[in-house]
């Protein structure tokens, strides 16, 4: 880049900061806005959110595209490069909430003039008595409207569009992404970072990559000759201490090393090895979380050295997201419980020999999630898509493996757990731990969500360098494709989106690892990093859908053949949105009730610390720039 | 619909008819101004084109959308439902076009102040001695640009965005559209239309839906279960006139009727029934085009039986969507002609009994399109993967289909010819047809790309109508699925992309219809039909991966499962945006080309008829909306 082209760039910067302040502020607002319509005497009402499914759901999105910008645009120190691609991400990000934002502040106005929400909205507002709060609500959001369309239209925002979005500025971005062959979105990592970061990458490329097409192409179970590496590197044992066997490097970097090794064995191939480390993350959460110190001392360094390998039977045929409501039975029996009951998309549960099963052990539905426990339930490890199992006394436990379109290596089965018996020790915490199994499951989401958020850069990294491959080798009307600026523009804006994910992602991993290290929070209002996992994950996940879409059509046909590695990346890529807590439930569930709880925590504690100058004052921060 | 909602319904309507006039008037300055940017001496010049890449794809997605929407609302008389569709689908693409004609107003504005186009740029611009010239453009893009900022920032277009988008209002949209089961998008047939429809919808799911699942799962070559059934139907000669022993209907029917044949077999199965009417139709068309009367007497009756199958080998490994550029020979030999060399992604080769050649018959690779010529090419018909055939007198046919992610049941292959014998008269248009292969191959395109059109409508509206049927079916937190907003809200915004594109592919057949019945010509600036059709196959594929995604996302993890349908419409639909000329490729060489040539003939044209007034009414319309 010459020197004019930075100080423009350093101007850009400057601008886009500038009206993401201003758009954040407006966030805020609505935020706050669209909680008081969904609660009632300050808490948060199930059934008044519903209605506003719609407008929480395009605050979640708004909200991960915002801390994206923030965060890309906050490292002054950055590469030139990775600044231009911030300032890229930026734009459309702006571009995108602001779209988003008007429909939140629509219907925040529209309370007056509600016509279409039909007859039972109506009728459920008179039963709530809420015209009074409305009307103090629809001001609010007059005054947000004029401020979110001042902010649309004014000159900064045309400038800052047209510096950044013009063909041959984004032609140049392009034409620079490919001279890295793809390097971009770098994060400062600590040594030991870097050395794990230089090692999974070259495994995954010698090893990884050349079996990759084979097991996803005949839907093979991963083997041993990828297992038993990732045994010796330590790949099991990432989210366990030393102290029980493992290899968490403690302190700061536990949550970024899984950051680290997830992504690059994911560029190699998501299923045969980037997504091996979710399973034993997630029960070790749950052991440190909950175990006895027996249950920690026999299990976690078994865990560690993957032998057992593990799966985690949560999801159940009819209850998706839904964990509370969760039926498996568990009933107890002399020196133990029996399991009887399904579970469905238990990833790797056939060549697992240790799952984690979350299961009813109060009979009483009503008790929802405070009657669920933890069961860890042994069984023998079955390559394959099919395994039926009987226990010396009868009790029986049978898989079938979910053909699906891409994600192959693992499987995710369907099981039948029939009698199933397991000893009264294999419950999590023991005697103590029986109806606290909800909370031990959680102990291990945020770090499943982050791990998922890393699977994805990994996808859009090895989609993004395969474009950048193919477009320098490919000739159309006697030019390398590379040669013209639509492809160069594309690489532009896919590189901008991986970039941004990725800077989101690594900032997130190290606020959840300047935590308790267990990254195991599970309070929403704490600003801890949970909401803000869930945002990369949402993020990252549809970013990658769109990564590999584009890296496809780059390739042309060949992108659709099977043997070309592009059409994995994108069959891959579309699993990221549906599992590890669907786009829909993290957007309205996590991230919009997680965004809500703090604005009115925060509206309260405003108003009681300076009654005087009351609600204007109200509106908080939702979220800080990560960088 | 209520009478209050249906007077709303009708207001918006006309704010956003309003609207659309307004933006067509921005949209058509703003490609006679990139018209101008891209020419020399008032013709399209390649090289300046080029640097224009991103501007004229942004223009040409914008054209689709416009053109749809414009459509979409065209129909007072439409069904409420559809209105309502039309509304909702109308401020998306209001909204997207304002945003992408940004882009390109920026990028026409931006000619003083190109410090980022980097010096290649700049000197080019003073070789082409274009400063004149470009100082007046940039004043036009400036007043350009004014209108378009009081476009986005006027309070009718905020009012539209406000009624239609509220999730009140598309919420109840999509209750509606869930009574329907997905029958929305509604056009005017013919009765022989609509009994085609009937008989053909109800064929594709009694006898096609219940194979689907198998053929895609195990890749299997479309059975003769499939085939002959509807070689009685008459699906292989529904381009083929009666005199010849097709099933045309003849006049302004014969396009209609394919799109009507290719959306009800899709639906079942894009691949092993939605597709099969392509490789005849080009043929046919080919033969119609350019046969002799011979020819036309001996293949087409064969062709419109079925037997033998046929397949269209234009594609060469190293030539993608560059006809111009073929490179397979073809050598006169004694009695005929002998071909060598590759051809790559020629669909249904191996059960094909008949392939349309494009080789080049002039050596002289500098004779460009002049240098080809079509053969029709013999072969015995193969079930499978792979085919190796030997000619009694040493010629070789070898065939390999390419493993695809999607699109199973007839196999792309790639295929090499080697001393291939083809006798004199299996040219098309014998000797006098030699050099002209360019032409008669071009005759089958439009048809091609309405019947992609159309196939991504069938896979769209499965999509839709299963989305429909599981979120009824399907509860989550106790109540269906369908009953929440945001489900509504999503059912709501897939159905109008539906209906959108599928009003604008019948009114776009209906133009082709209202030619010489073949679609053939090949005249850009025409206005016979040929840009719209690529227009709607550019925006129906983009559609149909829109559609499919979301129509996964509510089916959540059953969605990638290969065992529901869903999984199959996703990857699917992923080739659509890829073949019969891909994305990019028909935006830039066909959609935005045409608009181009169209705008700077009729500014040459205005400027003649009224020399006095100038080129202020030099800006005409580029499209006309087609309801």
């Amino acid at each position: 880049m010459r020197t004019d082209e930075y100080n423009q760039a350093m101007n850009s910067i400057l601008l886009a900061r500038g009206i993401l302040r201003r758009l954040r502020a407006i966030f805020d607002d609505l935020t706050l806005a669209l909680a008081r319509r969904c609660s009632r005497d300050g808490k948060l009402d199930g059934g008044l959110a519903d209605a506003q499914q719609f407008a929480a759901y395009e605050l979640a999105l708004a909200s991960a595209d915002l801390l994206a910008a923030e965060t890309a645009l906050g490292d002054a120190d950055d590469a030139p490069l990775d600044l231009r691609l911030a300032l890229v991400f930026a734009v459309h990000a702006i571009r995108q909430s602001l779209a988003r934002l008007d429909e939140v502040a629509f219907e925040l106005a529209g309370v007056r003039d509600r016509g279409d929400a039909g007859e039972a909205g109506a009728a459920r507002d008179v039963r709530h008595g809420r015209d009074g709060r409305d009307a103090g609500t629809a001001g609010d959001a007059a005054a947000t409207r004029i401020a979110l369309d001042a902010l649309a239209a004014c000159s900064e925002w045309a400038a800052l569009r047209r510096d950044v979005l013009r063909a041959g500025s984004l032609a140049a971005v392009g034409r620079d992404v490919a001279e890295t062959g793809g390097d971009v979105g770098h994060v400062a990592l600590s040594d030991s970072l870097r050395m794990a970061q230089d090692a999974f990458r070259r495994f995954a490329d010698d090893v990884v990559a050349p079996k990759a097409y084979e097991i996803h192409r005949h839907d093979l179970t991963v083997s041993e000759e990828l297992l038993q590496p990732m045994r010796e590197m330590g790949v099991f044992g990432l989210a366990i201490p030393e102290a029980f066997g493992g290899s968490a490097p403690g302190g700061a970097d536990d949550a970024l090393m899984m950051v680290v090794v997830t992504e690059a064995l994911s560029e190699a191939s998501l299923a045969a090895a980037g997504s091996l480390i979710t399973r034993p993350e997630i029960l070790a959460r749950a052991l440190l979380a909950g175990g006895t110190a027996e249950q920690k001392a026999a299990w976690l360094p078994k865990i560690a050295a993957g032998d057992p390998l593990c799966a985690i039977a949560i999801t159940e045929p009819d209850y998706g997201s839904d964990v509370a409501s969760l039926a498996l039975r568990a009933t107890r029996v002399e020196g133990g419980w029996r399991l009887d009951g399904a579970k469905t998309w238990c990833t790797f549960a056939g060549k697992a020999g240790l799952l984690m099963v979350v299961a009813r052990t109060n009979p009483d539905r009503s008790a929802g999630y405070r009657g669920l426990s933890v069961f860890l339930v042994e069984k023998p490890s079955y390559e394959g898509h099919d395994f039926d199992f009987t226990q010396p006394a009868g009790g029986r436990l049978s898989g079938r493996a979910i053909r699906t379109i891409g994600y192959r290596g693992m499987h995710s089965f369907d099981l039948a757990f029939d009698d199933y018996f397991v000893p009264e020790d294999h419950v999590i915490g023991g005697a103590g731990g029986v109806g606290k199994g909800f909370y031990f499951t959680m102990a291990g989401m945020v770090g499943g969500r982050m791990q998922t958020a890393a699977r994805a850069l990994g996808v859009m990294r090895a989609a993004l360098r395969a474009a950048i491959r193919y477009a320098g080798e490919r000739k159309v009307f006697d030019a390398p494709l590379a040669d013209f600026q639509l492809t160069q523009v594309k690489l532009a804006e896919m590189a901008s989106r991986f970039a941004a994910c990725r800077k989101l992602a690594y900032a997130v991993g190290r606020i959840l690892g300047g935590g308790d290290g267990s990254g195991s929070d599970t309070s929403a209002a704490s600003g801890d990093g949970r909401v803000e996992a869930a945002m990369v994950k949402l993020l990252a996940c549809r970013s990658a859908e769109m990564v590999t879409r584009e890296a496809q059509q780059i390739h042309g046909g060949m992108g659709y053949a099977e043997e070309t590695a592009v059409s994995r990346y994108f069959v891959d890529a579309r699993v990221l949105s549906i599992f590890e807590g669907a786009e829909e439930t993290l957007a309205l569930k996590v991230i919009a009730r997680g965004l809500m709880e703090r604005a009115l925590e925060r509206a309260a504690g405003a108003a009681a610390s300076a009654p005087a100058t009351g609600a204007q004052k109200a509106a908080p921060r939702t979220s800080a720039p990560l960088a």
